[in-house]
């Protein structure tokens, strides 16, 4: 399958939505970029800026002829707007995601859509803390992962197509369950925030102004927006609390070595944070 | 008390040390800055780069005369350094340090040191993860807090040169006593290192090629000197104890909201970081 389309319409048109319809339009992937939002006059603003050619705020109409429709709404929207795609597109047409946490949407949507509905989840590693259109920008995905997430029921040629077309706008592809996947991003990203919450909620805020990089850096993405990860941590609750028992784990044995006056065991501790974290550059 | 000297000594001619030296000569602070290191090539290098004027292997030749002697050296050896240093130089010349805990530097140099000497402790919060004279910036501590130490038996005129040097530098100077100066960086430094340092060791390194900028930020400071951090934490054991106490407190709150799938108290507590997190810019 080529990565090569006439109409793709993206639902949502916020900082990943609008970079891919930048990046769809600056690398020739498809003849027309249509924008669905709930706001006209931002779809107006969107057409001026370039990030898609026309935009509507009726969901059907802006799917309706589509070859590919991405939905970019936040994660308790997605089911409902993947089954509403899925009753008026075409038969050959394919559909995807860019929510954060997969196996529920993955799961409820062949739950709920039509046995016909050529869905696959993905999710590109890309956040900003930046939200809007405006952020957006056709090299968003450039050298970034996107993680495509086939279930068993996935047809091979939906996942084909869903590699090409991130490939076509300059991500790089991995391929995971939708359960591999919310594990990993446990890990990753959904326990990072959750620990950031915690830390900067506890630090008493006449301390803050003494605070240097360090803290800066590790509580940076607890300024995130607070209903969005609700939503996310909530998603992917067992995931979340598997590594959260893991980490506070991790954290009493650094408790014990502290409290047992053990230097040599807190430097190894110590050591095998490092080792992990300078597998990455920055 | 002016804020101008005819020799200032700095014992540890790394990135502080070099960047107060350097700092002192840019700004007229003194009319010789000395330089004691443990390695005559590095000490001449550091001369030839303008870090300071002059070095010495000797401590108690490269004090001696000097109206204030700075101890950059790791915190293991701030005592025995500052002791030395009081042994050499005349009545009327002060000592400060650098280290990043202050509460057992202050106590043990109070014990060991003669009682004439006049020392105050100070912690520059301008860290970085680059290390050596080459670094070295005159504007290193410019807006940066320093915080001063006096303790009950610290002379108020050592304060007063304390907080005329520092300001004299660039910094902005804060009092606490040693033992305040101690809680508040278990929060805002230490802490977060322990914390950086679990979160990355217990991520499995085959998922950390998937780490966004959520994992690297909140793990950047795990990359750290071992060495130093473990001798960070040993001195500061009780006040890191008690605050990762109230750390894993917090996080035991958020495992019961999701636990409890009770998404409200969920956003409460994520909000609560959000908050303090939002006092600082960047």
């Amino acid at each position: 399958m080529l990565a090569s389309y006439d109409k793709i319409s993206v639902v949502g048109v916020g900082l990943i939505g609008g970079s891919i319809g930048r990046a769809a339009i600056a690398r020739g992937v498809c003849r027309q970029v249509v924008g669905i939002g709930r706001n006209a006059d931002r779809l107006d603003q969107a057409v001026r800026a370039g990030v898609i050619h026309q935009g509507t705020v009726e969901l059907a109409e802006g799917v309706a002829g589509a070859d590919l429709v991405v939905v970019c709404t936040p994660v308790q929207r997605i089911v409902s707007d993947v089954c509403r795609a899925a009753a008026s597109t075409a038969a050959g047409a394919w559909i995807t995601d860019v929510g954060s946490t997969k196996a529920r949407i993955v799961e409820q949507v062949r739950e709920q859509a039509p046995a016909s509905t050529r869905f696959i989840g993905s999710h590109p590693l890309a956040g900003s803390e930046k939200s809007g259109f405006e952020h957006a920008r056709p090299d968003l995905l450039e050298g970034r992962w996107v993680v495509i997430t086939p279930a068993s029921h996935t047809a091979g040629q939906v996942a084909e197509a869903a590699t090409a077309f991130w490939q076509a706008l300059g991500a790089n592809v991995r391929s995971m369950s939708p359960g591999e996947h919310d594990r990993a991003m446990a890990w990753v990203s959904h326990l990072p925030h959750l620990v950031a919450a915690a830390l900067a909620g506890g630090t008493r805020p006449e301390l803050i102004e003494l605070a240097a990089s360090g803290w800066r850096d590790t509580t940076r993405i607890a300024a995130g927006d607070v209903e969005l990860w609700t939503q996310i941590l909530a998603d992917n609750r067992q995931e979340v609390l598997g590594v959260l028992d893991k980490l506070l784990e991790n954290l009493q044995e650094f408790r014990t070595a502290l409290g047992d006056e053990d230097a040599q065991r807190l430097a190894g501790l110590l050591n095998t944070g490092k080792k992990n974290r300078d597998v990455v550059a920055d």
